[in-house]
Parts: C-alpha cells; sequence; structure tokens
C-alpha cells in the first residue's frame, strides 16, 4: 500500500477535555511498530463507556485522548512480526486484548488476557510506552486500546479480531462491546439453562442482548426492568416477557420480583452500573440458587453492599467484562452467527451518522429512542 | 419403650435469658407428634451459633430456649407416619432439613430445604406450631429445629439423618454442623480443583475442616490466616502449608495475600463471621477466575461490602450453609468416611465435659485452644 511505513494523517474525533465537544482535527497516526496493526476504521459505534471517559468521572481517563472501542474495519498495514493479519483484511478491534500465552489466557478460566493491559490502561502502546497518535507533534493518547473515532487507529496485534470479509461492517462493528457483553453474561458468565426465569435490569443495548441471550438458552420468563416504559415496546422485540417499572411500586424493587416469582428469578443481570441496582438484582435472586451477574459499570469509587446472609443462603454473586468472550478467537464466531442469522446485530441499530456529527451520536445516547447510533467514518 | 407416648422428664440445659449462665433444670419431653421423632441425646458439642444465640445478638433468638445443633443419640420414639428411622436407630439431628418433596429440594441445586423453616425458626414444631419442652407447663423454645442440650428432644423426621449405629457417636456429633460445613464449603460450594492455590481465614474447626477439604481436593497451597498464631502448629495436621498472621504486616491482608501468591488466591473461605474479613477474602482472590466464600455466620445486620469491579472482573462470591450438604442423604455418608478413615473428627475433639458443665464449655470455646468440647449428656 502506498500509505505502508508513512505516516498517515487523516480526520479523528478528539476529546481534549472532559464533557467538552468533541473536535474534528487532522491527526497524524504513525506506522505500527512491531506486533502492531494498523486499521482503517470504516464504521464506530459509540457506548457508554465512551460517555463515561468522556464525563471525566473515570479516574483513569487521560485527556487528550481519542475514545472509540466499538468498531470494524480494514487492516492497511501491520508492524514486524504480525503473522495474523495482512493488509486488507477485515476487522474488529477489541478493546479486551487475546495473546494465548499469558496466565490469564491460558488458565482456560477467564477471557481477562493480561499482555497489554499496563500499555492500554495507560493509553499508549506496549512498544516504547508511546502513543501512535500526534496533532503537530503534540501527543494525543489512545483509548482502551482501540480509539476507533479515528478514520486510522494503531492496535495491539493480539486485539485485532479477522473476520468474515463478507460481513457488513457497518452493522457487526457492534460487535466490538456492547452485543457480545450481553449475550455472554448469559452464555458465558451466568450460563442460564432452559426454563429458568431471568430479571433484567436496565434496557439498553447491553440489556436486550442479554435478553435476546436468556432467549436462545430457552429461558421460560425474562423479566425487562427499566424507569423507561417506552423501551418496553422494542425489549419484545429482543425477547423480554414481562416488563416491570419500578415506579409504579411502593416496594423496593427485589421485593416486588420476588413476589412475581414465587421466591425469586433464576439469573438477574445489572446492565445499568448502578450500585443500588446491582444490590436489588442480587437480593431478587431465588435463595438457594439465584445468580446475579453485573454488566453494567459503576462509576469510580463507589461500592455494592448487601447482608452476607444472602450469599450464605446459595445466592451467588458475579460480574463479566466482553461477557466473557476471548476476543480474538470469538468475535469472529459470533459474525459468524450473524451471518447465518442466529444473532440480531440490524436491530440495535437505530441512527446512522458520519463522524463529524459524533457530538450529535453523543447527544443521541442520551435519548430513550437511541441504542446504537453508527458512524460512518469515510466520506 | 417404657416411655413411647409418654411425657419424658430429664435434664436439659436452659437459656432463660441472654449471656445468663445456662441452668440445669429438669424439663418434660411430649411425645413426637405426626412427622416427629424423640431422640435420646447421647452427646452434643457446642458450636459458636450456640454462643451467638445465645448472646442475645441473634434477632431471631427466642428465650427461654434449649440451645445446640451439633449431636448425636438414639431414635427414642417416632410419632405418626415416621418410616424412615425407628426407635433404636443411631442418628445425628440435622438443623437442616432435607424432606426431599420442596422447591429447594427438588431443585438439585441446593441443600435449603424449605419443609419446616417457619416451624424451626420460631422455635416450635411444624405440626401444631407448638413446643414439645416445657417446665412445669411453662413453654421452653426449641432451637434450630434440634435442641440438642436436653437428654431428649423432639425433631422433625425430615431432620434426621440415621447413621452406622458402629459409629462412635461421641465422635460423629460433630458431623452435625462445624466439620460438614468445612468440607462441603471445599467439595460442594467451591468445588476446589488439584493444584488451586487456597486461603482460609480463621483457623477453628470450620476453617481447619476447610483446610482438610482442600487437602483433599489436592490443593497445592493452603494459607492459613488468623490473629492467633498459636494455632498454626494444630492447623498443620489438617492440611495449612503456610500461615500468615495480619498483625505482622502493615498493608492490609489482602495485599499480602496477593502479593505472595503472584496476583492472588484460587479459593478463599472466610471462616470467622466478620464482613471485613469478607471483604478481604473476596479481594485476596485472582483476578479472572478467583472464588471466595463465606462460611462464618456475621452479626445481625452487617453488611459486606466491595467496588463492583471485584466482580466485573472476574471473581465471585458465594455463601455455604451446611456445606451444601444434604442433611439426611449426604451425613449417613459423611459418617462411613469417618469410619472409612477418610475424614479427620478426633482431632477437632479437643475437650470433653458432661452436660452438668456446660456453662464451663462455653468458656473453654473463647480460649485458642479449644476446637470442640464433646458433652457427655447421661451418666
Amino acid at each position: 500500500m502506498a500509505t505502508q511505513g508513512q505516516v498517515i494523517t487523516c480526520k479523528a474525533a478528539v476529546a481534549y477535555e472532559p464533557n467538552k465537544p468533541l473536535v474534528i482535527e487532522d491527526v497524524q497516526v504513525a506506522p505500527p511498530q512491531a506486533g502492531e496493526v494498523r486499521i482503517k476504521v470504516l464504521f464506530t459505534a459509540l457506548c457508554h463507556t465512551d460517555a463515561y471517559t468522556w464525563s471525566g468521572k473515570d479516574p483513569e481517563g487521560l485527556f487528550p485522548c481519542i475514545l472509540g472501542h466499538e468498531a470494524a474495519g480494514i487492516v492497511e498495514s501491520v508492524g514486524e512480526g504480525v503473522t495474523e493479519v495482512q493488509p486488507g483484511d477485515h476487522v474488529i478491534p477489541c478493546y479486551q486484548a487475546e495473546c494465548r500465552e499469558c496466565k490469564f489466557c491460558k488458565s482456560g478460566k477467564t477471557n481477562l488476557c493480561g499482555k497489554v493491559r499496563t500499555a492500554t490502561g495507560a493509553g499508549v502502546m506496549m512498544n516504547d510506552r508511546k502513543s501512535r497518535f500526534s496533532i503537530n507533534g503534540k501527543l494525543i493518547y489512545h483509548f482502551m486500546g482501540t480509539s476507533t473515532f479515528s478514520q486510522y487507529t494503531v492496535v495491539h496485534d493480539v486485539s485485532v479480531a479477522k473476520i468474515d470479509p463478507q460481513a457488513p461492517l457497518d452493522k457487526v462493528c457492534l460487535l466490538g462491546c456492547g452485543v457480545p457483553t450481553g449475550l455472554g453474561a448469559v452464555w458465558n458468565t451466568a450460563k442460564v439453562e432452559p426454563g429458568s426465569i431471568v430479571a433484567i435490569f436496565g434496557l439498553g443495548t447491553v440489556g436486550l442482548a442479554v435478553a435476546e441471550g436468556a432467549k436462545s438458552a430457552g429461558a421460560s420468563r425474562i423479566i425487562g426492568i427499566d424507569i423507561d416504559s417506552k423501551k418496553f415496546d422494542v425489549a419484545k422485540n429482543f425477547g423480554v416477557t414481562e416488563f416491570v417499572n419500578p415506579k409504579d411500586y411502593d416496594k423496593p424493587i427485589q421485593q416486588v420480583l420476588v413476589d412475581l416469582t414465587d421466591g425469586g428469578v433464576d439469573y438477574s443481570f445489572e446492565c445499568i452500573g448502578n450500585v443500588s441496582v446491582m444490590r436489588a438484582a442480587l437480593e431478587c435472586c431465588h435463595k438457594g440458587w439465584g445468580t446475579s451477574v453485573i454488566v453494567g459499570v459503576a462509576a469510580s469509587g463507589q461500592e455494592i453492599s448487601t447482608r452476607p446472609f444472602q450469599l450464605v443462603t446459595g445466592r451467588v454473586w458475579k460480574g463479566t467484562a466482553f461477557g466473557g468472550f476471548k476476543s480474538r478467537s470469538q468475535v469472529p464466531w459470533l459474525v459468524d452467527k450473524y451471518m447465518k442469522k442466529e444473532i440480531k446485530i440490524d436491530e440495535y441499530v437505530t441512527h446512522n451518522l458520519t463522524v463529524g456529527e459524533i457530538n450529535k451520536a453523543f447527544d443521541l445516547m442520551h435519548e430513550g429512542g437511541c441504542l446504537r447510533c453508527v458512524l460512518k467514518m469515510h466520506e
């Protein structure tokens, strides 16, 4: 490629300061170093974690940075030693790496690969602990090892999932975060069995993906809980069978659910990031076996609590990150499932904009009717 | 039997008020009604749950009552409809019933049978919601459905485990609570695998039984944590391989353990009942898979807390009651294991006294050198 080995100047949405509108800038993207891949990002969606860091509430947030972690694109060039992808491959950048060599990957018990964690957490690349992004020599930090709000980005090779080139990138970009998180919370973390009663707190994209996962796992009742009743109509299409709006009750929501289900649900999922709801999600579980999975990300410093009796009497409290999916191995499998129409994606895409409209896209996220807004990154 | 169908007057240790010495009284024990079994208690041990209720801190504690729940004896008579045991059978009364008919028993997921729970929680028998104990017509409450600090007690038939008549009752009485709780926490609740690193907080009887269970499960390192270093010598005999006294460190104990184990333990067990230690036990677990089991019983109203990030990054928080063992089915199996020398019991019995010395036995519980004090109930 003509650009290989060269610095690429392209458009990117830069977050200079918390809560200030992103600025579309001409950014210089350095070539990939050893073990790195430069990707032409074609489509990116927005996720609440982007908004969280942008808000300034994330103590690990670094500015200026390029946010974005739910995207799809095509490999532009690769650095030394990169063997598993090559220019032209269709890929999804994965904020959760999978090196297949570290203690975590080898354990067989978790998807939380540790190989590049210290670099991605610090907004840099592992090879030289520096950023590949700059504007006229001024450093711009990476974000989550992905930074997909740029027309080109550089990621670690262990963070790239090679996918079916037939898959529509404006859709499968959603497999970078929210949809797998919800599906995997059900399939990998909770392991919901046929006939189970499931409660889902929060009916955004992740909550709806939980519903879809629960339906495919054969759950008999899928109870959606949200303070916005307008979400219930859409949620039906994803498998939710009953709706509860906590505002309609005087008693605590956990008690409402225990009463509705003769003792509690078999599995609950917190898809909001609210520590009080996390407690309710645990406490609405059935004594003896109910399992609650924390999927939402709480604000920094907040804590969950409950009486230990809740656990001693058989409830289990868990959490999930990227739904427990091994990213490089399983994102391509999810793409294949989508291509075979075994999982939904199109239905989550409620808005399509261009990168230049990214601030409008963030505004849309806070509106009830928006699930995912996909940005086209190139004209 | 001459006593069948008759009220039996016998000795029992009565708790009249919280924290006041137990009083040995002549107590009238009514005959068993339908679905009930009257047991001649031969040996009973003392457990910290007895002391907890006696202390007055248990909000469900009812006075006057007859405490005791770790015992063994012989069936004296049975009420109408009781088919699984008969007079002369050697039995262990079980505070956790197993009816094999309720939602809990049928689930296959829990040992927390619910059949007689509302009665035992209220200190009465289910048949008529009354007590079988009285002193000159004045009612004395049951405790945990067992009340083994009496020479005779009446229990529900679903709470009686029939055991090998060859088993020494002065030893296997310990299978009524502490030892199964520890072993089962490892085998049933945590399901520790060979090679695992295990941390045990609190090296009393339950903690030592956890160590024994972990050793038999093939754990590679068994780290005992206690603020009384004198316990370490004894603990070696139960399988503990390393010792940590939190008083020897300035940093939080969870950090000490994470540093000692290259990232944290695979399984931890809280065997004290202290909510701060429960948090430490969770947070010393390895990211990605570490599982913490709450075994100890915290004081009423106290709460556990942690950052949800601990769970989102793969730790699991659980609890156990009676080690997850199904009482009627599995206590006999544990007795058989003891008879085959596959599990220890004798080594937990540090003191032997008579029922008349029960207050001395409670004093002994608070001394470091005491694991279990077994009381002989009849001369």
